[in-house]
């Protein structure tokens, strides 16, 4: 079952430098696991904003909000989600 | 090159039904030629709307107008485009 | 599977009235045939508008639009659909 | 008397983390003493995000108000009430 | 129970203009009734629109909405509702 | 002259709770001198938000304008002011 | 007593010509009186648009609302109006 | 003196065609008048959009005006006007 | 060349009193002078709000631009500009 | 390919002068080297605002994000990206 994600990312500017990167690091391997395992197929970056648009793909609602709470730029995110189905004129 | 292009379709309630279906019609083949010339990657339905999320894949911002106003239903539809690249923790 | 699904109907003033009473009361029986079955559990109406604040709850995304676009007055409406899940502190 | 209640939480980034703790444990108590007494029969996370939709029973808009306002976290919610009745097309 | 009822008037230019009168004049009649009996205690017109700002005093949501969806002018109305209650500061 | 004026309050999560305590109680002893001295006739909270409408009775803008930057709560406050008279309807 | 007034104009595009520059030359008429008569002191053409910028200078909100009400144009205006006064800094 | 201007065009869907292509050849010869003019240096489209991005040189505030009220497509557009001047950081 | 300008003042909350003061006293001077040279001939305060209307009469963008980037409070504002010129119906 | 970039910069207000100061050093340096090199050909201040509006020739969307990710100034800038193409009429 497919949704898309927007996040955006508002870090605040009096995190410490190494924190953040801390933080960064995280998500990408939590990013990368969920890719690896067909949870989050597409992640594209929007040009000139720190934000992404995202495709997952999951078993139900209750899934997709396990994954993105638990993302460690959780709590610096603005997250729209969208819920998405077969288009009748796909190939 | 990478676009998030979302579409809403308003079609006129007083536009005749055979009319109607035969610009949807067009509209199914135009799309379906696209993405099998690997120019319409993805076409998704959102859920409870006239409306689609879709990535075009093209060789520049030319191609992509061209593509999008030869739409049968260009005149129809309000669209958004949202220009995309890879993302850094894209695997 | 839930979602909230707010539902605003705005019918052309320049319907006939006999054509407006039969969408609603083709519309009326697919809500209740739909609520008889589970699908629809709640749907209230919001005060002062032509307006409903909805519960689905179906198997999938697929399913939830298959119900919403087949509404007798789906082409009257606007909707939005909101992805629900369990909260923890519900008992 | 019904109304739908949408809670969006801000919890600012520079409250140390025990206060936060407490305030939530607190707020969930307060919530599930709502619930089991009948005044907030419904509540749902909004899957990606760190907010409900909530229904409230109350007898009228004071004790509404006194309900929400009394909320361990009301001081770093966004509240939207939207007051509810009977559909026509109710079963 | 009180509310704050917002109302804007858009009624269609091609309406034949004695359709709109009498309208018009059923909506006075309408509204004076319901000022009459305590349902309706303020109505003022916001300078410059056509549009007004109401008090109306109610039993519950219910009675409210009865009342606003029977307004003559109803179907031509985009109407927003607010509930209020006692303000500690009010004397 | 009449004017329905809408307050916000958004008080910073970091004042002092003695000084906030402060504001508030010259912010009612205010408002109350006022409703006293028939110049603030109505005032109402609304549901769920740290948020009033009111009414005010002036000679002129000029009056309006004072009486409400002399708040104490005035700079932590979102104001929006809109000019009323009386409804053709009103009895 | 100074207001902004801000005057958007919408004229349906199915007006037959001779009827809109009726309306037209009316509203010219109207206009240019309540200047000569000190009403209207100001009246700017936003570039670009079909909108104006306004000052009125009236005894009171009732007969800013009997002047704007009486535009040959106000069926086919959106109309904002904004209180005004005098400013701590102007000489 | 540069103003960057956004126009949206809007053609009513039960303009003749004939109509439409006639306002739009005007259109196009009045454009490449005023760009051969050097009044109108910059006209981009919009990618997906029936909307430009133009870039004007004139006078005034006034020659500005005239120029766009006397664009053939004018009553049917939705335009957008920013003053522009020179960055500081512009070679 | 005329100009509307509104702003909207932002002071911090923690900026230290005799600082905001000095500011305010600088930019009353600033603006005085301007309205000397006959520079910003109307200043208006808008009724409830830290915020003005004012008009620019200016030579071109580059002046406007320069008279209001060098406004003491200029980065604590929130400024809108709107070209503005000769209203046909002005006399 | 050209693209629009609108670009709005918040410098926090406790960010200390010489910080501010040497990163708009670097932001000017890193600006006026794309201009030379051909990738930025427009930029212009908005009149009355912290804000650009400038026109990007790249490669590809991977550019432009390359280009606008690096700019000094980036952590503090709110940037809409349009992309543009040939418009019919340009000469």
């Amino acid at each position: 079952m497919l949704f898309m994600v927007e996040m955006a990312v508002n870090i605040p500017h009096d995190m410490p430098a190494e924190v953040a990167a801390d933080i960064k690091a995280r998500e990408k391997q939590y990013s990368q696991d969920l890719q690896r395992a067909g949870k989050w197929p597409h992640i594209w970056r929007v040009v000139g904003q720190y934000r992404n648009v995202s495709i997952f793909d999951v078993q139900d609602n209750e899934e997709l909000h396990n994954l993105l709470s638990g993302l460690p730029l959780f709590p610096y995110m603005d997250i729209q989600v969208t819920a998405l189905c077969r288009h009748p004129s796909a190939i």
